[in-house]
């Protein structure tokens, strides 16, 4: 992409809304745009980070074996009476009226609706166990919408049910996705702690957050330091092996860690001082086990081996992609602005022309440009005639892994200059030099 | 994919409510469940089909220059009050408020808040050309939603907003998406013909409608023969040459063609007999050039070169996917099911095992499904314990392009049958010619 064709908006002051680094990064860098309290635009660059997530999120519940969907956000007050949350749900819900003076809401959560997707087809226990998902926007009417899509209103939520005809084979479930969160966040560049969690009003009695370390974290957590070296689940996982996916549930449980919420002063007082961990966390998903909570209220059951019908039992799970965006970015950051992980990087790279429209620089970026997007790279190109300072706080700011950085002085020389955003370390060699060694990093 | 695995809920009874064969197909074939009036569930099967036609229709989009966003489904009435927009709506406009009594709106569409991104950040004419677009759920609340997901309140659509100095620039904007429209039905599978369309109330004084042909059309339509035959813009298409643009827009607006709103008796009977064409058609996209409608009313502005501010002249150029599910639907069926187009099919081939648990028909379906999945194909596999009738009936019903059908005296001579979904022609050859014929075929 050619930055003079993009729409890349960064606002040279910072904004004086944003209280925390995230918010001010997005909205200087011109990832989104806030419309109303709590929605937001996500703009081309926000827009591409945004996907990668996404993508990557995805990938991973496919892995497991759930299966994508696409429910719709409006719905009807009914399932939710049925439920008994109608009532119970409080002003975080939006109600809504249709022409026909129809109760609907903008849904915050998909348990009933899903639950009635699975009555509605699903009458043995041949076709379980059955996990399907959707990634889809939600709405929950905060009262105070803040720290940018970190806490918005209308937010993107992946969002997983999974039915089993028993406990235990519910249990199993969980813990395919407790596997599935591991690598997920893992692959976005984060370490992610499972945190026992309180299930409020999901219900159930199995919970776990996944926490991210940040000194910016909205909660208090503590956990045991042996977390930081855990491994995580690799490609060859068997998302079929219960004893295997048992074992990485028990390994990453094993030892203590808690929110505020759930904190056991005792506990963690018995770990040794030197590997207790005190810190500020973000949570960045959420799964529940909660039995048969839906089914039994909404008569979700099917035919068991032994011929008789079972209400069937559910969990859900949650991340959302909007609040991983500044998640990450609260996690990896510097003064000068965004490091992305390169797997959520909104570019691979990016090629900083220092004097567009001389001949020789223009020839060796649009080579390098020409070469690595041939290659597969997500390249943005800085082919603008902005001064090379304000290009160098550009390509710093919006986070990209790698600069190419093409000067006169160096181009006359038949080379250019490669800058790691994360190190700043800095490389001058040849133009054919630069290529093959992106091309051999990828 | 396994079926076993997979969540494709097969009707067998005909759905009542279905009036068109298209509702009646995704029904039966478990693409879609009805939630409430005109709001569906995308259930798996949908859910890919629903994902190709919404990547051809990005790939186009980003071919011709334009450039994703994401703007949120809610929006705050004030942006419509400004545009004047507010109270002429009428019903079909789903109004809410939150729970600060504040009036919001489920966006139907997207012109107040796209001006509104681009006025907060565009004060220059060198930031133009520019046209942004998103593809993002909206809300009409129809007073007769039916016909699926052809006429549904909740639904997908991918709408771009161009932003141009004059009307000069922006008629080639709107040559560009005209261009990009035409690339995109092709690739769809779908012959689309531009017609001269009334604008509405979305303004302006130059309009599009891309129509389908299709005997279960909503609206009659009225063209020359010679559309049939037109050229469509190659991968070669230059979208910043205007005169070539230009070009193919004379060259496709050059013979007669109207919807019966703009019909014209006299210049439709000038033709020829023989090369009148009157049929039903469906519309699957529409595109809009309405000067300074908005941007008037709005305030966006850039400085022009001579140092002036001038408003800004705009275009709208709207596809909508969950409508064009159901219209490549209408276009392409058969007696037994869906026909899907290549593109667009949400398997590319699906690998029928007539014997399931026998072992030499259980190996030959193993090896062609992990071939052809190596090879990149999306593999579905009839791996469960169905009649091989019931087998057959599904793999029609649900269009896939090619069969592969391993039975147990054809795998005993170390060979399957191809069916082509289409012709319904069959040919029986041995497994590795069954791979590499289809590999050659991609």
């Amino acid at each position: 992409m050619r930055l003079s064709r993009f729409f890349m908006p960064i606002l040279k002051e910072n904004p004086k809304e944003a209280e925390i680094v995230s918010h001010r990064l997005m909205l200087r860098a011109g990832m989104v745009r806030q419309q109303s309290a709590g929605i937001y635009t996500w703009l081309p660059l926000g827009k591409r980070v945004l996907d990668k997530v996404t993508k990557i999120i995805r990938e991973e519940q496919d892995r497991s074996g759930a299966i994508e969907l696409l429910m719709p956000t409006l719905q009807s007050a009914e399932l939710w009476q049925e439920s008994g949350r109608y009532d119970a749900y409080g002003d975080e819900m939006l109600r809504i009226k249709d022409r026909n003076k129809r109760d609907m809401l903008y849904g915050p959560t998909n348990e009933e609706m899903i639950t009635d997707v699975f009555r509605s087809y699903v009458k043995s226990y041949k076709d379980l166990p059955l996990n399907l998902y959707h990634i889809q926007l939600k709405f929950r009417d905060e009262r105070r919408p803040r720290f940018g899509t970190m806490r918005s209103r209308e937010f993107l939520m992946k969002d997983a049910y999974s039915f089993d005809l028993d406990r235990e084979g519910a249990v199993n479930s969980y813990n395919r996705m407790f596997a599935a969160y591991l690598r997920t966040f893992s692959r976005l560049g984060l370490r992610a702690i499972p945190m026992r969690a309180d299930t409020g009003p999901i219900g159930g009695d199995l919970s776990h957050e996944f926490i991210i370390l940040a000194d910016t974290g909205e909660s208090e957590v503590f956990c045991h330091k042996d977390f930081v070296n855990f491994d995580i689940p690799g490609i060859e996982t068997d998302f079929d092996d219960a004893e295997g996916l048992r074992a990485i549930f028990e390994k990453w449980t094993s030892v203590y860690a808690a929110t505020s919420e759930m904190h056991d002063a005792a506990a963690f007082d018995a770990i040794p001082e030197g590997e207790r961990l005190s810190a500020r966390g973000i949570e960045v998903g959420h799964i529940f086990y909660f039995g048969t909570k839906y089914s039994d209220a909404m008569g979700a059951k099917v035919q068991g081996p032994d011929g008789k019908e079972h209400v069937v039992h559910m969990g859900s799970y949650g991340i959302g992609p909007t609040r991983l965006v500044p998640a990450i970015i609260e996690a990896s950051h510097d003064e000068n602005g965004i490091i992305w992980p390169k797997s959520v990087a909104p570019f691979d790279a990016v090629v900083i022309n220092m004097k567009s429209g001389d001949a020789a620089c223009d020839a060796a970026c649009d080579t390098i440009y020409a070469s690595l997007s041939k290659a597969g790279f997500d390249m943005l190109y800085d082919d603008t005639d902005d001064r090379a300072g304000t290009k160098f706080a550009t390509a710093d700011l919006i986070g990209v892994p790698v600069q190419i950085i093409a000067g006169p002085r160096a181009v006359a020389n038949g080379e250019v200059e490669i800058k790691d955003r994360t190190t700043g370390a800095r490389e001058t060699m040849t133009i054919d030099a630069a290529i093959n060694k992106l091309i051999a990093s990828k």
